[in-house]
């Protein structure tokens, strides 16, 4: 037994599957996995202890699964597809309506049913590394590390009947990031934006930590809990899985920029955008103070923005709105001394619209106020002044940097372990997960990478939401269909699924949702065959005074119509209809009552 | 000129007015104010500087006001009225709906008119003692030190054409606070509960922060700004007032219990609240993590609420409707843990109200499952555990104190510096500003307390929301009328004014709003007959469970019932139609979509 577990598993083995075929003796990957949690690993004894229940054996305690048999089977042929294979945008759009259908059929099951009692921690027995918990499921485990755009929109999908689907990440919440600028100023309220984990599926588990290493060999994740005891002590704990999904996202970059960190605002989670909702309250209580200087209220009333993509621009935008509309009314006498600036080290800001659009945007600053700088680059920011390259110096208020993203520590970490990864990295350390067309990470066995902590190799996709949800549910309609993602990498077999293990309408089923699927695969393995393709449904940013730019399958506006479109789409793709309400509500409050800053 | 400075004002004058007659030849307080505004005080020199405009001459550069007449005469005569006069119900109440009237054509007419785009900080000149900016005004100034209920009651009613209205405050809303309860469990946004000072009254001159000092002869207040600049630097600057209205409340008491104020959470401001949501959805979050314990769990789960009173029993009430109604949904197995205590040091709670009501009260709570004990008082509080008196300990998660409160600082400062509070302080440091029933404090010129920092001498009224917002509104109807305060004592002359500056309209006005207003005075001196008296309107509190106490113009309730007038009370007295239609909005976003804490 102790012999066994040794032996890499069954997805392990196919990793070298071009040179060599794996070991017909080998047992199932969850059998060697489940052992492996009731024993302790240096003392290699009984198979039960009094801490530790027995793992279920497959075909024993409980049915084989799909996953049992194909690694049971353990094995596959060399890969001789072509692919990727690109299909046309009528076939990928009609793809995503077909496995819409599934997805609302899978949503209603789950609404009409109980909710579970036990949970996954009920199931943590001993036998970690250095005695730490893990958690032993009974069903194949999909961890998913993150609450962003990839990883709810995979939660929403996943099917929890097949899979014990464990979430990991220090937010509770999946986030409506692209508009977050609006909250800062009070257009919308937080809540609004945000969907509680345990509400997008209460059957999946849920635990705020964060990961902090993956043992790729042994597929095991090492937790740390967000939240200590009142002693301090914070928990930790292991979370073996059998496909992993890594979709952590990116951090604010300040590419090194001295003093950013300590005195810029960012735009990425809603803890920023509360704290800036403050400051700029803050500033302007602080300038209408008795003894403030008027050269103190020109310096403490000037909002600078870092940064001329999407972000910057709509918080540039949305903040020049609130200045013009909202705090004419409350702080009158000080309108005169209130700067909004927008530095941006591109030519033009706005790059991914068209040159045309771009000037729209510029004209529509230039008319609302927005002084917009651009071909500047930041050197340094200190409390009191942003240095700019060539010696200038601008005094400010409120800094807020938007100005990119830098790769998350777990992310550099996973790809510095895997060795295939280097040729893929452009110079320096690693910055995203490169991934096959499949969105499996190259040279890992059964990880997923999604969303902006991803990069497809030889389709670079814009990092956006759109992007990571679109990849969310492709990953969980590949899971959900049976198939193992095995190891990743371009020369590679697809993921793969027994074929006859799937009753006759289950095939149909399997064969009718992804028309790509077939079964070429080597005695009776099917492939999947439906590489991941992005389906652009438009991009959309405001640029203030109820002006936007849109670019909607090819179809460019910019203007008031524009903005109609902006906020009909922003209102659809909310992920729920509490969403739906709420923004709508908070829209027409801000309408009505104006928009409210006050301090708490 | 010097010389003259140094003279008493008229109003300090005044106050010996049993004794002696004030001095003929005076010159109006305004001016003499004006003048020492534009002069070092060190150096008496010239009238002006090229930093300090010369102060306009009331007669001259600006028309005489009734206070300036009031100065010129500088005359009163000794009190011979009998007071406090009480009046029916029905008299009070048909005074408040008179009043009410009025109110209304004021609020009418700040709606329909421009916003000042110059406000006090504008008239800012140097002078002040220590290099201080002071404020300078062409109207007389009434100064409001905080933005509660009493204050906020004041400043909507005050007529701010006749004064100069200044606000100093470190918080720039006012809270509706006996909702905060619901706030801590998201049954009602934070946002919804509040108006900005600046909303509530744009002609008020609001200042974000915190009066230290009050020179009671000089009339003036020493005042830092509650916000710093970058270099840490806090504005500082002193504001002379005409009369000075106290309403800074108190704050949470902890008896002197240690460990209390480290370990415990208060139900006080927004940020307390803020914190608690944060902490009860964090608690939960821990529980769910592997690697808790049952024995952890059940202490991490643990809320236990200290104090019997409105505030401590609304917060159990709700917590317990939230735990069972919304968590049980995302949490269901952990709540076979939640324990939720209410501990009381009197033998029953919610003691305001008879003993059957109480004792439904404690029916209500054993049903829902909040464990009540009463009789037992607090000794210690660690950071694991509540010491009782008597030995015993419990282990708790989160700790909520509203056992009371207690005086800020600056109240006890100013009591401690008037002599003839000294006789109202039962043993020990003042508590309370001792008022008489003009709610002027006793023993000072022109300084009204109201709310729960005052004491009405011989009248011990409740420390309720209530009482604070008709003291405020009280205040505000003497002041716009002209009646100057003078000094406060129960031996004193009322507040007074000068009757042959009034036009006939304005006699008249002044006569049919206060029907207890006579010219008794000597030499048409009008005293003001109307002491504050408080209307009853009743009680409410909620105890759970959709269940509510209510008494109201002596008829009980409790049940559902009462719930549903408590919830129609709470959405009427709310200060604007903005509040009422947000937390309308807020219930039926709880009813519909459950509640929300998720952590930010």
């Amino acid at each position: 037994m102790a012999q066994l577990q040794r032996q890499p598993c069954l997805s392990a083995k196919l990793t070298p599957t071009i040179r060599a075929r794996p070991s017909r003796q080998l047992r199932t990957r969850v059998v060697a996995k489940a052992d492996r949690t009731t024993e302790e690993r240096e003392t290699p004894a009984t198979l039960s202890t009094p801490d530790t229940p027995p793992a279920p054996v497959p075909g024993k305690d409980r049915p084989l699964t799909e996953l049992d048999i194909l690694a049971l089977r353990g094995k596959t042929k060399p890969h001789k597809m072509d692919w990727p294979m690109k299909r046309g945008f009528v076939s990928v759009a009609w793809d995503q309506v077909a496995e819409s259908a599934e997805d609302i059929g899978r949503h209603l099951n789950r609404a009409i049913r109980e909710l579970p009692t036990t949970k996954a921690f009920d199931k943590l027995v001993g036998g970690g590394r250095g005695g730490k918990l893990r958690l032993q499921a009974d069903k194949p485990v999909v961890l998913v590390l993150g609450s962003g755009w990839g990883a709810h929109s995979l939660m929403k999908v996943i099917d929890t009947d097949k899979y014990a689907v464990v979430c990991i990440s220090p937010r509770n919440y999946f986030l409506f990031t692209p508009m977050l600028p609006s909250t800062s100023v009070g257009t919308v309220e937080f809540r609004s934006l945000l969907e509680p984990v345990r509400v997008a599926n209460p059957f999946v588990d849920y635990f705020e930590a964060v990961c902090d290493r993956i043992d790729l060999d042994e597929k095991i994740a090492t937790c740390t809990g967000a939240i200590a005891y009142k002693d301090g002590r914070l928990p930790q704990f292991e979370v073996p899985y059998d496909i992993l999904v890594v979709s952590v996202g990116e951090q604010s970059a300040t590419f090194g920029t001295p003093g950013v960190r300590e005195n810029c605002f960012f735009m990425k989670e809603i803890a920023d955008s509360v704290a800036l909702r403050q400051r700029i309250q803050n500033q302007f209580e602080l300038a209408a103070l008795p003894g403030t200087s008027e050269e103190d209220m020109r310096t403490t009333l000037h909002f600078v923005v870092v940064g001329g993509g999407p972000t910057g621009v709509e918080f540039a935008g949305t903040l020049s709105d609130f200045l013009r509309n909202d705090l004419k009314r409350k702080y009158p006498e000080l309108m005169s001394y209130v700067r909004v600036s927008l530095l941006n080290s591109a030519q033009s800001i706005l790059t991914q619209f068209d040159e045309k659009m771009q000037m729209h945007a510029l004209e529509n600053f230039k008319r609302v106020g927005v002084d917009v700088r651009t071909g500047v680059r930041v050197t340094e920011v200190t409390q009191d002044i942003i240095k700019l390259k060539g010696g200038e110096e601008i005094s400010y208020g409120v800094c807020v940097w938007s100005a990119g993203n830098a790769p998350r520590p777990l992310v550099q970490q996973l790809a510095e372990q895997i060795p295939e990864q280097a040729e893929f990295q452009p110079g320096g350390r690693p910055s995203k997960l490169a991934v096959d067309p499949f969105l499996r990470v190259i040279g890992a066995n059964d990880v997923l990478a999604i969303g902006d902590n991803s990069l497809v190799v030889g389709d670079r996709l814009p990092t956006t939401a759109q992007v990571a949800g679109q990849q969310g549910a492709y990953a969980a309609h590949m899971i959900n269909r049976g198939f193992m993602p095995l190891t990743g990498g371009l020369q590679q077999p697809p993921p793969s699924k027994v074929a006859d293990v799937l009753a006759p309408g289950q095939q149909m089923f399997a064969t009718m949702g992804s028309m790509a699927t077939s079964d070429d695969g080597d005695e009776g393995l099917i492939y999947y065959k439906k590489p991941f393709e992005f389906l652009n449904l438009g991009t959309l940013a405001y640029i203030g005074d109820n002006e936007a730019l849109t670019e909607i399958l090819g179809f460019k506006l910019s203007g008031g119509l524009a903005y109609l479109i902006w906020k009909s789409v922003y209102i659809t793709k909310q992920v729920s209809f509490r969403n739906r309400v709420l923004i709508l509500f908070d829209w027409m409050k801000a309408q009505v009552f104006g928009r409210d800053l006050s301090n708490f």
